[in-house]
C-alpha cells in the first residue's frame, strides 16, 4: 500500500481570523483541492480502502488570513545556482505583499542563506515595488545567491531579532531542506513565523511539480547552443558538434532540447546508462553515414564512466565528473587511433543558459507562484512549497516536495519520442 | 443534470487488427484515460448517480492499429489565419507516418479546403521527409492556407478518388467544423477514411484544450510592441502607447500579455465590456498621475460600442470593428476636445505575431500534437481531434471541441490577477 | 567653381588655454583633418587654384581646452521623433563630461526644446552617471522629446539663468536649424556658451555624414516585418506583404533592407517616381509569375500620387499622406477590378522600429559620437555637429549639416543594387 | 621612404575587350580610386617628390569585361574557421555571376583547399541560384571548410582541367597566401585564370580593409556571454565573470565588446602586454571596491605568461596556449591563496559567435564584397582582395592585404577609449 506516503496535507500556524484586504472579489476555499490521480482505477482503489484518494491543496487568495498586514515583515531569500525567473519571483512576491495585502517592511536576505548568518555580515536590503519594478528584464537574482547550509539556529535567531513572521525561500532541494530546518526550529521554540519555499529547479526534476520556472526557458536557450554545433559540424568532414547542457539527476533539458531542436542526433542523460564503446561504436556509424553529427550530453550522464573523485560542493553535491570534457576527449582519442580525420567542436553554454532573464511565459508563470506563495503565507501555511498540478497551483509539503526526484522514464513515452526523434540506438 | 453533455467517446472506423510496427516499445491502453474533473466531490457525484466520472481517451501509440501502411495513403490540409507552429504539426505528422509507421504517399493539399475541391485546379505536394525536414525554421504553412468552406461531397469525392485513408486537418473551429462534415458524408458513403483534426487556435479559445499550439508564441512577440509602446509613451509628455492584439471571442493572448509583460496600464479584452465614457475617465486619470499609459486591445473587445457591419468573412468570422483604430481616434479627439496635449501611438503587431516561427516550448507541443494526432488515426479513430488536458494528451470529439468556446471568467482567478497587475478599476 | 561651397571652418568661443584633464594620453592637434575628397583629380583641382581642398577638422580630445571643468554646468536636450541610440548619446556624453573632464553639473532638459522654454514648466532632471549607467539597455530617450520650435530669446535666457556652458542638442534637421538659432541668439548677446548638436537621423540622410546613429539597429529590425509578410505572403494565393518603412525624404533604411532581406520584390523610395498603373502592372506580372510578392515602401515614396493636404506637423514637416494604406488600398480596389482573389496583409511596424534600444554596432558608434561631442563643447567649439567621414569622426558646421539633404541617386550603384536584387523594373 | 612600400597596382590577365551585359547603367572607370590617405600633407609629400599619392583601385562593375560569360566556368572556396557572412558571400558570388553575367556553370569546392586536391576524393557541389537562395539564414558555409595548405601544382591542376576561369577564394591570411601562390603558378604557366580572394577574418585584422564582414555580429554576439558573465558576477560576493573572445593576434573583438557592453571591467588585448601580478592586483582592487568583477580576454592576450608549446595547427598558426583557462586557474589559485571567497564562471562563446547567420549589416556588406568579387574578375584581374577604405569598396593586391596585420595601436584613440570605459588601470 502507498497511500500513507502521499499524505499532502499542510501545516498550518493557526486558525485564520483576520479578514483579507484583497478586494478583487475571487477567493479560493480551504476544500478546493485537485486530485492527485487523474485515473479512475486508482481513486477508485483508494475509496474501496475507505481512504480519501490524495489530493493537493489548491493554492491561491483565502478570505480570512492569519497575518495582521500592518504588523507583518517578511524576507526572501535565494539560494544555489541561478535559474532565469528568480528575479521575477522577487518581484512578483514584493508586489503582492504590498498592493494585495499592504505589507511594508520586506527584507531581501543577501547571498542565500548566508544572510540570515550574523556571522557573514550581510546587511539585508529593504525591497519595495520601485525598485524591484524593473528586475525582472535582468537575469540572475538581484539578492546574490550562495551555496550551502548555515547554521539553523543562528538562522532562527535572526528571524526573530528582526520579527520576520514570514520567509520566502527560493531554491533547490538542498534549500528546500534547508527551510524544512528552519520550519522546525520554528517550531520547537513555539514561534509563529511561516516559511514558504517556491522551488527551484532548473533540471524541472522535484516531484510534485509538474513544470518549474526557467525550464522552459534553459530549453529555448539551449537551442543556440545546439544550432552552432550543427553549423560547425557540417562545416567540417567528419565534423562532431558536442553540447554539455544541465541535469545532475535528470536529463529533461536535454531531451526536450532533442525534440525542440531536431538537429540532435545522440542525447545521453543521467537516466539511461551507456557504454563509451556503445557510444564510439554509434558514432562511427552516425559519421560513416552522414558526415557530421550533433550530440548533446546532460552533466550526470555517464557519471559511471569518469573514476569520480566524490568531492562535493558547498551544497552537499557531489562533484562531477566532467562528463563534456570526458567525451571530447575519448572521441578525438578514438579517432586519432582510427587514423581517421575528425573535427570536434565542444560547447559549454551552461552560464549563459542559467544567466539569460525569463522568456514571456516563464515570466508569467513566476509572477503566478509568487502571489500563490504570499497567499500561503499570509493563510499561516508554513513548511510547503508552491506546487503545480494538471495545470492548478497547489500547496506541497516540504518533506513530500524532497521526497524522491522526478527523472525521465526510460520505458516511458518521453524517452521513446526522443529516440525516434534522435534516430540513435536504443540501446549503446 | 450535466453528464450527458460530456459524452468523450471517440469514433472508430474499426477494430484494430495490424501490429503496429512501432518498435521502441511503450504503448497506451485503450483503457488509458484522463478523468475530466480534479475534484473528488464532482467525481463522487456521478459515481453516486451510478455513472462513469467524465473522462478523455489518452492519446498515444497503440499496440494494434486499423490501417495497413504499406497500402495507406494520407493528406495534410491547414486553413484559416497563420499560426506559430503550423509548419512543425505538418513536419511532425509526415515525420511520423514516415519513420514510425512506414507510410510512403502523404498529400499537401494546397491553400486550405479548396485544395481538395477540384474547381480551384491546385495540386496536392507530395511530402517526404526531405521536404519538410527543415520548414519549422520557417513561420507560416508550406502548404499555404484560405479562409472558408467548400462543398463536402466535392471534397470527400477527392478523397476517394486519390485514395485517402486518414485526412489531417490542422485549423480552428472553422475548419473543425468542416472536418466534421467530411467525416459525416464518408459515414453516408460507408467508406473507410479517418478524418483527424489538430486544433489551432492563436487565441486559446477552444474547449477542452488547456492549451493550444502557437499561444506561448503569440505571448512571447506580443511583447516587442508592447515593449515598444511602453518606450514610446514615456518619450512624450502625456504619451500613450495603444496595442491591438489577437483574441476575437476571448482576450487569453491579451491577457496573459499584460501579466508577463507588466507595462501594461489597461488591458481590454472581448469578456468584459466596458463604456467609451468609463475607459476615457480612467485613461485621465492615469496620465494625470502618471503623464503615460499604456493601453492592450484584444481585437474582439469593446465591440458594442461601435456600429457594427455585420459583414462577415470567407470563412464566416463576423467582420469586426476595428477597435484599434476607433479607440486611437476617439482617444485623439477627446484630447483635442479637452484642449490638452496628448500623444498617441497606435501599433498592430497581429501580422508579425501569428507568422513568426513557433517558439522551443511550442515547437516541442506541437511535435507530439503532430505524432499524436498520427497515432489516433492509425488506430482508426476519426471526427476527433488531438487534446490537452491536465499535462496529458487525448482525444476529445470535433462536436465535444467546437461545442462552445473557452473565455476568461470574468469573476475568476485570471481576470482578478490581470486587474492588480494593471492597476485598472475593475468597472469602466 | 563650388569651392566657396565647403567651407567646414568651425566657430569657437575663444582661445583654450587650460590644460585637458583627461590623462590617458592621446589627443588630436586642430591641424589633424579628413580630406572631404578621396579622389586625386579632385584635389589637385584645388591645389591648381591656389585653394586649399575642402577638408573636416578632426574630432577628438584636444591637449588644451576652453571651459574650466570644475565650474562649467552643461545640459542635454533631445528632439523629434525617437530614434535607436538616443539614450546611449545621452549617457556618452554624461560618463564623459563626469569621468574624462570632472564636470559635475549636467542638466537633462525634459520634452526637447520645451524644456528649455519656462512657459512649459518642466524641471529639468540632474543626469548622474548613476542615472545613466544602464539606460542604453532601453529605447527611446529618458529625457523625453517634442516636436517643434520654441521661442529662441526664451531658450538662451534659460540657458543664461542656468548658467550653461555647453548645450547639447540631440536631433534632426529641425533640431539642428534650432540650435543654430540659440547659437546666434547667444553669438548676438555675446555669451560665452557653446552649442554642440548631434545628428540624429534615422532615415541616414543628413550630408556631411556617411553614418548616423540608429541606422542599422533600424534595418536589422525592419527585418522582422519583411520576413513576416513575406511568410504572410507564401500563406495565401496571390499573397501580396506590404511593408512600410521610415524614409520621408530619402528611401535608404527600404533600399538596405532590399539589401540585407532579398524576399524583397519591390522597394519604393522617395527619390524613384514612379505610377500607380506601372507599378500595379509590374505587381499583376510577378504575381503571375510567382504567386506572391513582398513589396516595402518608403514613406515618402509616391507623395505625387495622392492628392496632399499640405498640413504640417508641429517640427514644420508636410504631413505626408500615408502612401501605405494608400497602396494597400488601391491595389485591394485594383484586384477587386479584375475579379481576382489577392490577399493583401499590411504592415506598418515603424513605431516598434524606431523605438529598439541600439544593436551593438550603433551602441559603439553613440559612444563615440558623444565623447566627441564632449570634447567638441570643452575646447569652446560651438554651432557644430559631430559627423562621420571616411571613417573618421569630424567636426562639421551646422549650417553645412543642414544644407541638402543626403539622397539616393537614382543612377548610382546602391540603387542599381536594389534593382538587382529585387528584380523589379527599372521604371514603372 | 615608405613610398614603394604602397603600391597597389592590380594585376590583369589582359585587355577587356567584351562588352558587359549588365545593362543597369551605372559603370565605374579604371581611372576611379580611393585616396589611401586622407591628410593633405602626405599627398602634398608624395607630389612634391614628384610622385602619385598611393591610392587604390576602386571596386565595381566595368563597362568591358575579360570573360565570355557563355563560356566562363568559376570556382568557389571556403576555407578556415567559420566567420558569420560565409554563406552571404557564396550567395552574392553566384547571384553576381548568374544574373549580372549570365555564367551558368560554377563549382562549389568542398572542404576548402581539400577540395581542389584530387587525393581527398570531395566532388564538387555545383552551385546554383535556387541552391543558394536561402543560405544566408544559416550560419557557417554550406562548403564546408577545412584548415592548411595543399599541393599548388595539383589544385592549379584541377583549375584547368575544369576549365574554371576565375576562382574566388574565401578566407583568412593563409587562405590569401595560398591564394596567391595558385595565382603564381598560374603565371608560370601562362594559364588566364583569374584569382580572387574575399578576405575572411572575424578578428578585423586584415590591412587595407577597414571593416571585415562578420566583426560586427561577432562583436554583437558576444554581448550574450558578457551579460552572463555580468550576471553571474552579480549573483554571488566576490563574484567574477570571466569570457575568452577571438583575437589571435589583435584584440578588436574585445575592445569593442568592451565599449559596446559596458559592463566589462578589465579588457585583455594581445597588443597590450600585462603580468600577471599586475592583473592580480587590480583585480582584487576591484573586488574590494564594487565586490563583483567582468574580465573580457582575446584568445591570443597573455601568451608570453604561459610557456607555449609551439605546436602548430593546421593552418600552420602557431597554437597557442589557452588563456581563458590559465587565467580562470590562476585567479581562483590566487584567492584560494589569500583565503578568501570568490566565484568565477568561466565562459567561452567563440563557437557560438562564430557560426551564428551575419546580421543585417554584415549581411548587406556580404552582398556587396560578393558582387564586387565578381566585377573584378570580370574584368581579368586576379591575385587580389576586394577591400575596404573610408567607406568605398577598393581593389587590394593580395601581397599587400597580407603585408601584414592590423593592430590596436596602444597609444591611440580606441584603446584609450577602451580604458576609459572600463576604468582598468592602463599598465598592469
Amino acid at each position: 500500500m502507498q497511500i500513507p506516503e502521499l499524505d499532502f496535507s499542510i501545516s498550518t500556524l493557526g486558525e485564520c481570523r483576520i479578514p483579507s484586504p484583497m478586494t478583487n472579489g475571487h477567493t479560493i476555499s480551504d476544500r478546493d483541492h485537485v486530485l492527485y490521480h487523474n485515473h479512475l482505477e486508482k481513486i477508485e482503489e483508494h475509496l474501496r480502502a475507505g481512504q480519501s484518494p490524495p489530493f493537493f491543496e489548491k493554492a491561491g487568495p483565502r478570505e480570512k488570513i492569519y497575518f495582521d498586514p500592518s504588523k507583518l515583515k517578511c524576507g526572501i531569500v535565494t539560494c544555489g545556482g541561478l535559474c532565469p525567473g528568480l528575479n521575477d519571483v522577487i518581484r512578483a512576491i514584493v508586489m503582492s505583499l504590498y498592493h494585495h495585502y499592504g505589507v511594508r517592511t520586506i527584507f531581501g536576505f543577501r547571498y542565500g542563506y548566508e544572510g540570515l548568518s550574523p556571522r557573514h555580515g550581510h546587511t539585508p536590503v529593504e525591497l519595495t515595488p520601485g525598485l524591484v519594478a524593473g528586475i525582472h528584464d535582468q537575469g540572475g537574482t538581484i539578492l546574490g545567491s550562495s551555496r550551502g547550509p548555515q547554521e539553523v539556529p543562528e538562522m532562527v535567531d535572526t528571524l526573530e531579532r528582526m520579527n520576520v513572521g514570514i520567509l520566502f525561500a527560493i531554491g533547490g532541494d538542498g534549500t528546500l531542506r534547508g527551510a524544512q530546518a528552519i520550519s522546525e526550529e520554528i517550531g520547537k521554540r513555539g514561534l509563529k513565523i511561516a516559511v514558504i519555499g517556491v522551488p527551484k529547479t532548473i533540471d524541472n526534476d522535484i516531484s510534485c511539480l509538474q513544470r518549474s520556472f526557467g525550464f522552459e526557458t534553459a530549453v529555448t536557450e539551449a537551442g543556440t547552443a545546439i544550432t552552432s554545433a550543427h553549423t560547425e559540424a557540417l562545416g567540417a568532414r567528419n565534423g562532431v558538434g558536442l553540447v554539455k547542457l544541465m541535469g545532475r539527476e535528470s536529463g529533461f533539458i536535454a531531451a526536450y532540447a532533442a525534440l525542440a531542436y531536431n538537429d540532435v542526433n545522440f542525447c545521453l542523460v543521467p537516466e539511461i546508462p551507456f557504454t563509451l564503446e556503445g557510444f564510439l561504436d554509434a558514432l562511427e556509424k552516425r559519421l560513416e553515414r552522414k558526415g557530421h553529427a550533433v550530440i548533446v550530453v546532460g552533466e550526470g550522464a555517464g557519471q559511471d564512466l569518469m573514476q569520480g573523485t566524490q568531492e562535493r560542493d558547498a551544497s552537499g553535491n557531489v562533484r562531477f565528473g566532467d562528463i563534456g570534457v570526458f567525451l571530447r576527449d575519448r572521441i578525438i582519442a578514438h579517432y586519432r587511433g582510427l587514423g581517421k580525420d575528425m573535427t570536434l567542436k565542444y560547447i559549454d553554454p551552461s552560464y549563459i543558459i542559467r544567466s539569460v532573464p525569463a522568456n514571456a511565459h516563464d515570466s508569467a508563470f513566476c509572477l503566478l507562484l509568487g502571489h500563490n506563495a504570499v497567499h500561503a503565507g499570509m493563510s499561516g501555511r508554513t513548511n510547503m512549497v508552491v506546487g503545480d498540478w494538471g495545470g492548478e497551483f497547489t500547496h506541497v509539503p516540504i518533506p513530500m516536495a524532497v521526497s524522491r526526484r522526478k527523472k525521465i522514464d526510460p520505458g516511458g513515452r518521453l524517452w521513446s519520442i526522443v529516440l525516434a526523434s534522435t534516430g540513435q540506438p536504443a540501446v549503446m
